[in-house]
């Protein structure tokens, strides 16, 4: 037995509607000692993603649920402060799905989607390994370039394109030769920055904005990849919006997570006929056999300054479900993370 | 100027809701003489279609709309009667999209997606040629093969299974090596043709089954490809029963097409995500060029015993709206044709 203390956020309830930070529970216990084939980590910063808004519901998925009482899954970066395992020395710096806690225990020799720790790609920041290096970068490689099948020429539109992966999407879409990159995103000061910073073709502000007319007039001959985190009412305005034999990357759905039901689909998806266009969803876990492929040229593509990997760092165990909350408040630019201990 | 009287019915009023017999007005006027470059049709039998209900909105869509006052937009089959181009010959037995009239004139020297008229493809009855090998065939070739992409063991759902195009690409399913054709259609009578004639695995009377279970009990495995042609809660049902990596052909959303606005889209649009799923749209007219194959094909299977063209011939050009309003009522099996006139 360790005298760490493994400080900690448990599900304590399913969510009804908006998730609220009283649907988890703050809990301290012992850290428990490796035994053969394990190691102890010391978590320092935590990642959040709006699926894991999907992941506390009682339904049937791609992963099973977290059950109530679990710590709540996470990817995080940790370093190794025990080791009874061969595959990890103290002093290694690794990311896994390691939860909302301090002290993960992590198992080597029983292989599992959530199991294990991997050490950090080569030059990689915890920043970097949990954003553009993590399942955000990856997920935006994979949808954009696999399921978006873009040519060079293309139209591109991006919603939530402030967030972690449309951010990383609409930077790829403008490497890989889009002929206009058109990002959605809430707020002057995010559109400000998709423009100025990030240096898209036109940003269109949600809030303040008619999207759908938005759209038609930054992309008056139709859209080419629509690349959807949002749904809903941003769906239905780029489906209006779609040239023919367009392609629609569904990568998530956000405006409808905290939604008791699902309140409509997209109304208009008719439209995909008259159109010819194709909806097309996908996990990213399913191109885990192609990490090496994305890692190095997202690698390239950001050491030689073409792809910037924004974070939004807030501090503090205590604040790790307010910070989950953020997501849904379109309060973060960039990848959100959260710091709950000092990096080694 | 002919002494034949052209008998017609013009679109009086777009329809509000529920398409209406009386959206339509009869007209007689005196057939038109072919002018150079032109033939004079005696139009016998006209052929419906779902999708007739969407030409006659007022939006843009792949074809411009019907206007008021129009001769109602249709395919049908006719004989040439008078002719000034060397391309047709009195007597020839023609197809073309000639619309609710007794006398069309054709121009064969303006190109045009609804003008010119071509002769039936040799052995052709009019009823084959306006089902199995027109728009129909095509629709139900073209969709399941080039958008379904099926393989060999594949589970093949479709909707709108006793229709004309559901029928059509339920048995092409069967020939192409699916593991299980399941359709779904309104009573038990039309359920029954589809188990015993057309040998369908399985079928599912929507009017008094829960769809959603009955799939699930017919396709425990997910189903590999779900082609559409109705929408509303029965494409909710198939969203929910597809397998991994399944293709969900979009050819109609008949259920939606007499809503003054769209009520819903499909709420579960999402598991195209969770089980990594297309759902596609296409338009026949975007296959024109490959006809060829299709209907050798298609040919082949009928002249084998394979392919059953189904269809149901209403009698009458003063019953001509009625048969259309037939499609909405769900009466038809097969392709709904209406006689208008004697054949040749």
């Amino acid at each position: 037995m360790s005298d760490r203390v493994n400080r900690q956020w448990r599900l304590k309830s399913r969510p009804v509607g908006m998730v609220k930070e009283s649907d988890f529970e703050y809990v301290e216990e012992p850290a428990v000692s490796p035994g053969e084939g394990q190691a102890l980590i010391r978590n320092y910063m935590v990642a959040f993603e709006p699926a894991m808004r999907g992941w506390i519901e009682d339904v049937e998925s791609y992963v099973p649920p977290v059950q109530i009482g679990e710590v709540m899954r996470a990817s995080s970066v940790g370093v190794v402060v025990e080791s009874k395992t061969p595959d990890l020395t103290v002093g290694d710096v690794v990311t896994g799905t390691l939860g909302w806690q301090e002290y993960p225990l992590v198992d080597t020799t029983t292989p599992s989607i959530f199991g294990g720790a991997q050490k950090l790609p080569p030059g990689a920041t915890a920043e970097q390994a949990l954003s553009v290096f993590g399942i955000t970068g990856l997920t935006a490689y994979f949808g954009y370039l696999d399921v978006g099948q873009p040519v060079e020429g293309d139209v591109v539109l991006v919603s939530g394109a402030a967030g972690a992966t449309g951010s990383v999407v609409a930077q790829i879409a403008r490497i890989k030769g889009a002929s206009k990159v058109v990002g959605i995103a809430g707020g002057p000061e995010k559109c400000k920055w998709l423009t100025d910073t990030l240096g898209l073709d036109a940003a269109i502000d949600y809030k303040t904005e008619d999207v759908a007319s938005a759209i038609q007039q930054a992309c008056p001959n139709g859209v080419n990849v629509f690349f959807d985190n949002v749904g809903g009412e941003i769906l239905e305005a780029a489906l209006d919006n779609m040239a023919q034999k367009g392609r629609v990357v569904l990568c998530g759905g956000i405006s409808g997570y905290n939604e008791e039901t699902p309140s409509s689909g997209p109304r208009n998806y008719m439209q995909l006929v008259i159109r010819r266009c194709r909806m097309e969803g996908f996990i990213v876990i399913d191109y885990m056999n192609r990490i090496g492929e994305a890692v190095a040229d997202l690698g390239n593509w950001v050491a030689e300054g073409k792809l910037i990997a924004e974070t939004d760092i807030q501090q503090g165990m205590e604040n790790v479900p307010k910070t989950f909350l953020r997501l849904f408040e379109g309060k973060n630019r960039g990848k959100q993370l959260c710091q709950i201990g000092e990096a080694p």
